[in-house]
């Protein structure tokens, strides 16, 4: 299935979910570790649109969410500072989830600089990360976060 | 704001629900009205995108769903067979939502033959809304839903 990219814009307005996540880690000299991903959830039904996601940006993996609802999941650090951030700086969201891809984005290029493995740093990605998809509806797969990327 | 076709498909694939009511309506002769609708809800925050749907399609109405969720609705048959089925048709939807739309558009295209007003076809249009959007998430605003159009 061949996916246009404002359609995808469209569909990631609506579906998708950008989120930081942090996690204590023992090996990590801050003693936690930043866990961006981005998300996208479909009731099982529709995984073929999830798989043709994971086609499109060539990265990702699709897998179980909750019960009857899977999602395509993207976490690699590398994947996300060049499959998908590019895509969404020249496809702009339209919806406030713009807000949260603009604060995601600062995360990732901070992360790419090694910030996030200073005390100070991950101070200052915690702050950005406290203030995203506030008032939102929370992303559906926080808590199956694993420590594998993917 | 300008609204390309392809995210409002994907847009409505993730966020739109069409939908058919079928309702007591003690004046009509076979007892009952049928409620098309298509709706798409938003947290207020991007209610502009709502009044963006809104100006694209010049039809419908954009008002309070539940607290914080506001949504725009067209229910006006004219509307819905004019303006919404067209733009559906040429720009198809890609989640398993297409079959609700399809089963909307088969309902929207036998009333606008009177086909609801006969005991018969209500009952034939009955059973088509019976089996639109199972297993999915329900339309949000259901309860809401007024005899009046818009």
């Amino acid at each position: 299935m061949n996916l246009e990219a404002q359609w995808i814009v469209g569909f990631v307005d609506g579906e998708g979910c950008f989120h930081i996540g942090i996690a204590r880690h023992a090996d990590a000299t801050t003693g936690y570790q930043v866990l961006p991903e981005l998300t996208v959830v479909q009731h099982k039904r529709d995984v073929q649109l999830l798989h043709a996601l994971k086609a499109h940006f060539e990265c990702g993996v699709v897998r179980r969410n909750h019960g009857d609802r899977m999602c395509w999941r993207v976490r690699r650090l590398e994947h996300l500072a060049e499959r998908i951030l590019p895509f969404f700086d020249r496809h702009s969201l339209k919806t406030s989830k713009r807000l949260d891809y603009l604060s995601f984005r600062r995360v990732i290029l901070m992360m790419r600089e090694g910030v996030h493995l200073e005390v100070e740093g991950l101070a200052k990605i915690r702050a950005i990360a406290e203030r995203m998809n506030r008032g939102r509806t929370a992303c559906d797969d926080t808590d199956m976060r694993e420590s594998s990327p993917s």
